[in-house]
């Protein structure tokens, strides 16, 4: 199998019901990725390990996942230039804590944030930085902007098909 | 029927039970009105389209309701001068992101914002504005309120009926 | 002259710096107004008379203004039905208090709220409901809009002035 | 029977469950109370008149509650100088909303801002002014106190029997 | 002179500048009144004498101010049953840490909170409180309601005032 | 048995879920223990009968958990020069109001404040404050610290045995 | 001169202050960009176009800086699949509500978002997304980082420079 | 000189006007200490060393202060199992970003938060920690807030200078 171009990583399994929807839209996009526990307090060697060998390995993209005081992303972000992507998870706070804790970076050290539990998103950003030097990759982006764009159509049937004494079509 | 003058719109189905409230006071207060999906990010042109064209159709207000990021009432607000009527919907955060999102609108562009999934509210805002020159749906608004008024009466004759030892009527 | 079609209202004097944005606006749009102090804590029984008499003066729509715990909009709303937009304004906490006090309205009774402190975006909102009957009005609007446009016509041609090395226009 | 010294005001049955804490409080201490629906909002004149009478009616604290842009403490204070105790409700926001828009009032105008929900403190607080001229009632609240002091050296009691292996008594 | 009714409790005096606007008010209505720096955290014991011997002293309110981690309002109100108004001090995040180190209290021990450095407010609360047993303070209260609605008068005239070309009066 | 080490102290029953977490740490971690139910607002006496003599009876550390207006830790704080751990108790607000109410103390009386709810971690602190002159102790810590780390690793091989497509390991 | 690689918008030249700190740092990596004013409330015509065009123009990575209700970012983001790097601009409530605006985009639409003002790492994050197919691009990376950690071991040795009675090295 | 005990770390020289605080206080207790600059983002590999290598150095405590997305101070607790003492710096949105970045942590690593700027508690906090060994730091700790005591005696003693016409003394 091809080697992988995304790391997806989490600070725990119980990360997974969100994380998991990056690896379904990699995979929906055959995009070659891989999953991986690391947390920035309980294994911090692991992490510095894995980051500064991440190059080296050919990934292009690290999407990482942390909830509540969420260092995972930017202890990452600090230990290599791949640009890493910061999925805030709601552990507490409604994510507001993780949300502050991965966007608010100091200069020098950015991380891609997106919002709160948008773990799906992170892997069509993790696409589309990919697509910035490969067109097939940005015709899926373009076909799957396509797809969102027929379930509002969709939608828009749905509601023709609600009636009320003087709603209109 | 008649046209439509009312547009409500959302940016999925699944914000159709905060939005059917705004159809049912429609419906209730007998102004035709259309239902429409639109989003802001996955058919922006269809809500070019829409806007430019809302006013020509015969359109007086548009109510929108949209979550998180809400970008469609200030999508929609830059795209013709016919009054927007924003629902900011509780996706998350309490709905506090969509509120500030759709309220905060820059000089020049303004989204007249109700309360957090207050569509019905929205509804009432709609009619008071077309009342502004017919005065029978002014009246109409007038009745409405006596019967808000009338809610209150009953449940002070509700309070009246419970019974503590000191609680005198 | 001819009477007034919107009424602009504030709590004091100390908010004149904010309000006559909206003054400013009608004036410049040529839509008679008037201004008022009136408080719903310091003269309610003023601001009942002047709710249920705007009718019959001919107010088309209410502009009121107000900070901290701002209920000079909702005390008016709850005695006309004509439409009235609120402004919270920054006295405390950013103008989150006014911002939550002004739009969070119960169900019957709403408050077309803007930004904090966006007295001219309310002027213009004011008008929009205006020109739902009146083709001159929704034209004015439209070159106001148009003017606006031209402004970021005018700042992209002032960034291209600026150089730098590896700038390019 | 007495006639009430305390009025219990909300703006619907559905707040009941609340503020029946406050009754309940009230009975228990053998206060004469009243409970009555109204709302800034619905039946402003009700509440101008409610207003306008309690003093004479011999009225000595009044307790309201109200969520969401919560004015209905405030207009009542506004039209009477009996001290007036506000209850934020949580119907949204965690109930921020409803304590910013009872506890923010301008100069001139309190409102005496219990914690959200917190229906059973206004009751005491209210026994606590009537208190200042009543010795009788003054006992009745430090026996309360003291009652509340035995529910702690209960729980103390109560954790003495929780066993761990290294826990000492 | 006559014994004090009211104390007026801080914590340090630099937060004199907000409290001194509630002597001012409570001198300004002719009520006998005492001032004390007290610290829940630094004079704990003298926060005990203090509670403990106020109402034997003929103290009828106590009015405590503080910021931060606010607790001096409610420490007093653990330990007496004499009415307590805090008075939330904007010391850092604009107030909101004592305003809900205030106002959050649990059950059995309220605290009459007013708003964000409304130590004015506190003042009149005071007042209204004493006022429920004695009918002169209440006149007292009525005159200063109607002095605050001829500021009103008077800012209602100033805007007269101003001309716009569009405006009316 | 061994004289307690360290306090464990709660409002009430009502917070032992969370705070056993802590009892449940020290109990595995072998350090001897007390657990005390007292309130700052319903037994201020009794709060500083022990705050003064913790000392003389060998307590090391305290950890005091308390929800809403969060005075406890602080107050005991302000009675002993013992380190107190705060843990605010998420019983309103998503416990931010007693985050803040534990940790904005000001300049003179420090409580170390853990994250809400967190117990366990109160604990552990406790501990790496003890073991600061006590090597086994330290010891224990690291292989505590040890542990976490296996469950990472234990994480990091489950999430290899899910299968997609793309994946690669 | 070279094609532009990155392209800097904003909404008015009142946000080049933050907004070149982005320009100044791809000057200095000698990446070709462009500084384009654009609204996505005042001129959604031009920004459509821009969106539309930006990848055949050769334009591997888009930063957009906005404030208030910044609509801007994922009004780009909806039109084309090039990355967009959010910038939310401080113009209001500290820059929560753009934050949030921008953030909080729903499923299929992601926004590269960075913190409150961050221009500078807007700047950095676009590099090393192009850097993914760049090694040269990833060594200016390396270096930047190398520099920034020089500076800390600057400030570690001025740290050492200052002296107290009790302070060592 | 003797080794020191005490470590205060921060992320550059610009945090220097909040952290020289806790030097100050630890100068005036007499407590060895150090300074240094280190930076979980910018210099890592040197947080790591510092962090494994403290416990042989004999160092007791650690402070740390950082602002925004602050991640000093759990990388190092993350480390070593010496006690960390996190400082959140005011540096963006009043320091609430920074607060919740430090104080929640996750299971099995905490940090010991103090106020947003509090430096100095910090170092109250830290001679709490060593004095649980060292009755000579404790007597030093009781006389440290006898003189806080006194302030407020002072304080006292000022507002009795103070004359209003009805205040007492």
């Amino acid at each position: 199998m091809a080697n992988p171009l995304v790391s997806i990583i989490m600070g725990s399994t119980s990360d997974l019901p969100i994380m998991e929807k990056a690896a379904k839209r990699l995979d929906a996009m055959e995009i070659p990725f891989e999953m991986l526990a690391l947390s920035a307090h309980r294994t911090p060697e692991e992490v510095s390990d894995y980051a500064k060998n991440a190059k080296s390995r050919g990934i292009k993209v690290i999407i990482a996942g942390a909830g509540m005081a969420a260092h995972l992303c930017g202890f990452i972000a600090a230990q290599t230039s791949i640009p890493v992507i910061g999925v805030p998870i709601n552990a507490s706070l409604d994510g507001i804590d993780a949300l502050l804790a991965i966007v608010q970076m100091p200069p020098g050290i950015p991380v891609a944030t997106v919002g709160i539990n948008a773990a799906e998103n992170a892997a069509i950003l993790a696409v589309q930085m990919m697509a910035t030097n490969d067109a097939s990759l940005y015709e899926k982006l373009t076909a799957h902007k396509e797809g969102l764009k027929q379930k509002i159509v969709k939608a828009n049937a749905d509601l023709k098909e609600i009636t009320y004494k003087f709603k209109t079509n």
